[in-house]
């Protein structure tokens, strides 16, 4: 029935994106899933989380004082009734007990009741003119963990809590070794009577020494730290050195190394819970599907299969399938069994590029003037390696002229013409090119082109029809502007071989780089709310954990992808 | 002939130490041989090298202005005579075609040489009252690199001249971002108007800003560097947060992976290399010493091998010989074939605790007093678990009493009582402990203890002797006390497991660690004799590729012995 075709789909596109939710089997909770996974709600749901985070910059004390109240507070009650929407959404998709087993989802109930009591609080409060705290905003961040798409995060949660009790260790020895240290310091420098050059007494105080040398670490504060002990004599520039050798360089690697360590060791654990997940998700979709009679195992024949796959990706071209298909079945027998079956996610998960599958719509609208000899010239030209490098020139042109002084009108003026050339160098391309395949989805240099080149076509019109209309120059345009302007030049790198292999492997990795941007903005979201920052403790959770984590992520990936 | 197995016993301790030289078979040059690579001999160049590069303190610009020239000329002379005399060695121990082939003598040749002429010229400008300068300087680090002992060194070279090539792509690609960056922030600051603390235009000069970007790197100027633009808007702080996660941790990340990637893949052929190496050398010494009608193939007797053993080893007990000798013939044949006898060197870099082999001195000389009750029940005490924790708290009270002010007589007459304590605690454990046990190679804390214990106490009595005869107290013998005091305390890390697991590791890895610190000494030398530091040069070279290689080298090492 269309039914099991339907919740076969969901099964397969929930094995090939790694969701492990053990949702209702019911007609109308299918339906309700296939909605809650589409990407638009996803979209929506990140962009209620950043507004709410960035409620912060209109609340005291506030970066940006000029918001009301009632008008943050509203805007903080849409994105309550948003997440309590998406929850709810949720819970009628999950079986009831499962729901409220999750502590996941628990967690996002507690956060929207206490900002919704906070929010009432602060506002009764601020209305009756006594003054008032936004505590509930240290949760606001954890949205971002416990929301179903924060797998990724919570995997990146999960690897700090792992790695914590060996960090731990080498924590301990890392201040041990800073606590004697300072001892050190207090006794060869406290009573030589030096003085900052603030005038301050130098190194008196022990506690006071240690924090100092904790921020020498981090190398935040050298070398105005070490100069009253080296002006008195450059012999203590030894102390310092050896200092920095083994605190930051030795413990620094060390941390790294048991950080790094750790993370291998769970990654191989995670990987294997991920296949575990994705084989029990491919054999509950089988079980839907299976045919008895065709073979001696129960199967699924080509026709089920096809209709499947054209579900889980509707935009599939035949040829494609075809080829899955023929990955599967080598003998040519019709149906394939459930060995083969569960493979799918994996096979669909691979980029298959699809070379001129389409012919150019030009082509087929106007066949004589796309094939005439002046057009084929044309095309032979843009396929020159010589277009590439006349671009690459014009570029560093550009690059040139936007170094000198822009209010000079030549300048300002050349830069229409690299606008044309740009946007030229785009039409001529899609000329050449279906403009399906040329904005396919991972086509990531023609979307950063076109992207770039028609936001500074846009906003340089904005501002020449501000300052020609008015007089009137605004700067945060002109700022927008000269960004694009020198994002544009990041093209040049796409040119050379060496360079392409570095960026493609960062674009691959990128998404998860973009986890670890998520996590660091949750610990420094709470660490700002909390109170000012605490430099000690943000700096361990921040650059002792999260950055060693990262960094070990990235030595990993660059083995597997580079 | 004893001959024979003179020039055996040379080749296995050139496989046990990984010596690749190819040294004359003569019986003179292998006493010579034998004698060139006596412990002493090298302890001698290090102790020469390092008083020729401590010689910078003294020459212009000097840190120590009193030596006159010379004074310090005499000091390099009789520097370079040890450099020529040991080289002069070298050359009657290798066959003279081999000498003039090999680079490292060479270069040996012409650092002496152009010393020598430099410090002719130098002395002679000198006397003559005109200005000079001591070039030749430059060179004294590398001879550190050139030296027979500087395998190690020569391998961290060579494994810095592989990784370049990829260091170098990633390096362009990290400095194209600088320079975008820098172009920028000159459009977005150069035409605010923004002025630095010390009323300096905020960047308006390109060049100054790719530099002041290049020095955010390693965060040497953050956060001045960023305040004019965070105080005129803090929205301009998102600028420089982008820069640091780009610049700073992904493409820092991005290097240490190149870098770990290659240190890795380079590892594994000099390991080859090594074993190959070490390999010819066994089967140079088993051609000396084979016998044949003994097997069907040409083996070695149990009596020459143990003669070869003695002689390879010479402290070695016949309970550890025999050890040995149980593992390759285990079926009691009385000799070994070469693929046994090739192992041998592998086999004696393995430590082998002989456990309680000697009685301990003072129950040979006074077996009633030794075995009496009393001492019975302290030799029970001292090796009690309460009386390491006695000693740790020990510690921990003396760390407090260093902590407080020394003036007060209480707290300095205390000191002697800690020092008594330690004294103490050293010579119980002699009491229950072999002496040679107790000092032996691989007791790293027992030597720790004594040398630290009896340099506090010579320093201490000097000190007091001091100050009672005169009352003059010297700060540089306080210093030295003080810093002896401190590390004292480092011993408490031993009694908590998991440190020492920590510990140990970094101490087995140690010696490489070292290498990496000549590594360091070298470029740093150069860099601060040749012109005063550049410092982006000097990052790139240190930081960028020595510190990554250095972490590199940590995290391997922490696998394999963690
Ligand atoms: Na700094």
């Amino acid at each position: 029935t269309k039914y099991d075709f339907d919740l076969a789909a969901v099964y397969v596109s929930d094995a090939q994106y790694n969701r492990n939710i053990f949702f209702d089997a019911s007609p109308q909770a299918v339906r309700l899933y296939k909605f809650y996974n589409h990407w638009g709600l996803q979209v929506l749901i990140y962009l209620f989380i950043i507004v709410d985070l960035g409620l912060a910059a209109f609340e005291e004390p506030a970066l940006i004082p000029d918001m009301p109240i009632w008008a943050s507070s509203i805007v903080e009650l849409i994105c309550l009734m948003a997440f309590t929407a998406r929850l709810t959404h949720y819970a009628k998709v999950i079986p009831r007990e499962k729901f409220w087993l999750d502590p996941k989802n628990i967690f996002i109930i507690v956060i929207i009741s206490l900002s919704l009591i906070d929010m009432i609080i602060y506002v009764g409060l601020k209305t009756a003119g006594h003054f008032g705290v936004r505590w509930s905003r240290v949760l606001r961040p954890l949205l971002l963990v416990n929301i179903t798409e924060g797998r990724q995060l919570r995997r990146a949660f999960r690897s700090i809590r792992n790695a914590l009790p060996q960090i731990f260790y080498v924590f301990l020895l890392f201040m041990f070794s800073v606590l004697m240290f300072s001892l050190m310091a207090l006794k060869l420098f406290g009573k030589r009577g030096l003085e900052t050059v603030e005038g301050i007494k130098y190194f008196t105080n022990y506690l006071e020494i240690v924090f100092d040398l904790y921020v020498l670490v981090t190398t935040a504060n050298s070398p105005d730290v070490m100069m009253p002990a080296y002006n008195y004599s450059s012999f203590f520039a030894i102390f310092f050195i050896v200092y920095i050798l083994i605190n930051t360089y030795i413990f620094m690697s060390v941390f790294l190394a048991v950080v790094y360590n750790n993370y291998k060791k769970y990654l191989k654990e995670e990987v294997r819970q991920l296949v575990k997940a994705k084989r029990r998700k491919m054999l509950l979709a089988f079980s839907v599907l299976q045919q008895f009679g065709l073979g001696q195992e129960p199967v699924v024949s080509k026709a089920h299969w096809n209709q499947l796959v054209c579900l889980v990706q509707p935009g599939i071209s035949s040829a494609h399938r075809e080829l899955l298909w023929s990955v599967f079945d080598d003998n040519n027998k019709g149906y394939i069994g459930k060995l083969e079956f569960i493979q799918l996610p994996d096979l669909l998960n691979i980029q298959v590029i699809t070379m001129k599958t389409r012919p150019h719509p030009l082509k087929r609208w106007f066949p004589a003037a796309y094939d005439s000899s002046t057009s084929r010239f044309v095309q032979r030209v843009v396929q020159h390696k010589g277009f590439v490098y006349i671009y690459d020139l014009i570029i560093l042109v550009n690059a040139v002229f936007i170094g000198l002084d822009e209010e000079n009108p030549l300048i300002s003026n050349a830069e229409w013409v690299f606008l044309a050339l740009y946007l030229v160098e785009i039409l001529l391309k899609l000329y050449i090119c279906e403009p399906r395949a040329f904005f396919s989805r991972h086509e990531f240099w023609n979307w950063f082109d076109t992207i770039i080149v028609v936001a500074a076509l846009i906003a340089t019109i904005f501002n020449w029809a501000l300052s020609s209309s008015g007089g009137y120059t605004s700067r945060q345009i002109l700022d927008i502007v000269f960004i694009l302007r020198v994002l544009r030049l990041i093209r040049v790198v796409d040119s050379i071989k060496r360079f392409r292999t570095i960026i493609n492997t960062l674009i691959k990795i990128g998404p998860t780089i973009l986890t670890f941007g998520q996590l660091i903005l949750v610990v420094y979201y709470i660490f700002a709310m909390v109170a000012r920052i605490y430099f000690v403790v943000f700096h361990i959770v921040v650059v002792i954990i999260i950055i060693n984590i990262f960094v070990a992520f990235i030595l990993e990936a660059f083995f597997v992808e580079y």
